[in-house]
């Protein structure tokens, strides 16, 4: 087993969800990925955060087993991200970003955690998740997220980034953007072209799409009756599925289809709760029984038509 | 094996594709169903066509081994469809609807039809669904197709066939539309409480979910790199699904499964030309060749965690 090294944000979120207003949920790239991946492999954080965030905060992150050596705690609030959700959740609008000590975060990676095999780049200026590769001594695997901001003001310093990456984790919008086309499967060829030999591509409840090497896998979303609360999803399912990889410490393609179902297992319980509320309660039995349940979703008898 | 029956329209269509225009394309969801379902099972026809119907058409059907005793010749010109596709082909608007013959269609189930145990009501009126069930002494499986405009105008009737048929297909759209309800989980299960045992919801590019009893089913679409025409997909995936049922004489959780898996098949096929050109030189290599393809896309490695 090895551990994973997670870079990312960690916030405060006000979340504006069907007529209901939920104030500084814990939230964060970096949180999210945490918390998802720690049912595989032990974590190590690295972000930073003001002099306001809770203790409670940190003793949940720490029961999951996250190493905070990497967590800064500086003068200054919490980035605090606000957002209102359509009524059918299909869509969000970000109302107010403070940045707050996130402005100015520059990640340190500290020496114990510079032998990182598995690291998750989480969305933030390329220009950082660079300065974060420079810290690594021989990652085996970089997984990267990133977002329309960051296609659109800093294409150049991405397409550097994406050289340097194994593995690129975006949804599909994204993915048509930055390969300027609309067809997904040439979309994530023009991607793989850019770098990273393995696209995911992210449909929300649609599912999603691994690109690896010439191999192709799609898994439906497992259909839900309710969901509370699609933030911190996508986070959710990088996280248990670079955790999964470094737990296993594997990389073949087998493992990867695993890790992606192992992904969406823990997104579909991220989304059953506000904030990571339902995520830090999962369970190995949880987890087991909706392994279980995508495996019957998606099976069928027989490899040939006969 | 058994014999299939499928009711539905007959018609030439104008297609207006990348700036592209089709004219009188042999179109219509009997004609696509039938194609399809002819891979896995003899196919019986009703439908209606005008003078003008070329015998062209007529021995490519029957060259498929569709029996076409139920196809009434009439005095007056074949229902006519012209369309619009949208750039990226994932919306049309319909520029003109000539119903010709089709506008006082009442089927007649030719005697030879009336043991017909396998039976897809294509998307026509449900008054003339409910009429061709009328007509069929005792079928072992009914399948029926609808659209927006028989919830809209027919509300009533719909719900009364509802109660008669064993699995309703319909996309996303008409699921919501029918059931009132956004989720589709939630708007299977009201389906399935009007009628319906079998709930089969057809998202496009995002595959389909079948929804039998308690049981749930999600197939990815295979994606493609290059998709022609979606016009009649729907079709031939209802008519596939229903030939293979026919063709194996099963309805078991486990041949749904695998008659979902055919219906994609071949609608994957299907988009690859204009109209049905693609359907209809479709080969048993073909059909294997992609149903390995199917299982390669969905398929990962144990059905539990560990």
């Amino acid at each position: 087993m090895a551990h994973m090294l997670v870079v990312g944000s960690v916030a405060f979120d006000t979340l504006h969800i069907g007529g209901k207003e939920h104030r500084r949920v814990l939230g964060g790239s970096a949180t999210y990925a945490s918390l998802a991946a720690s049912h595989f492999a032990p974590v190590q954080l690295v972000g930073v955060v003001g002099r306001d965030f809770p203790d409670s905060a940190i003793q949940m992150l720490r029961s999951h087993k996250v190493d905070l050596a990497g967590l800064e705690v500086v003068d200054g609030e919490t980035f605090h991200w606000e957002c209102r959700y359509a009524d059918d959740l299909s869509s969000r609008e970000t109302i107010r970003t403070d940045l707050n000590v996130f402005a100015s975060f520059s990640p340190k990676i500290p020496q114990s955690f510079r032998n990182a095999q598995y690291v998750m780049l989480g969305n933030i200026d390329p220009v950082l998740q660079m300065q974060v590769l420079d810290q690594i001594e021989k990652p085996k695997l970089v997984i990267a997220d990133t977002m329309n901001l960051w296609i659109d003001i800093k294409r150049a310093e991405l397409g550097q980034l994406l050289r340097r990456v194994d593995m690129l984790v975006v949804n599909d919008e994204e993915a048509r953007q930055l390969s300027k086309v609309t067809n997904l499967v040439k979309a994530a060829g023009i991607l793989q072209e850019m770098g990273p030999r393995t696209v995911i591509i992210k449909k929300g409840e649609h599912g999603a799409m691994l690109f690896d090497g010439e191999e192709l896998f799609c898994l439906p979303a497992l259909p839900l009756h309710d969901v509370v609360d699609p933030t911190g999803a996508g986070d959710t399912f990088a996280g248990a599925l670079l955790g999964y990889l470094a737990g296993k410490d594997a990389q073949s393609g087998a493992a990867l289809r695993r890790a992606v179902v192992c992904g969406s297992v823990v997104a579909s319980y991220c989304v059953a709760g506000v904030g990571p509320s339902r995520l830090a309660t999962v369970t190995k039995e949880d987890l087991h029984h909706r392994f279980g349940q995508f495996h019957r979703l998606v099976n069928f008898h027989g490899d040939t038509l006969d």
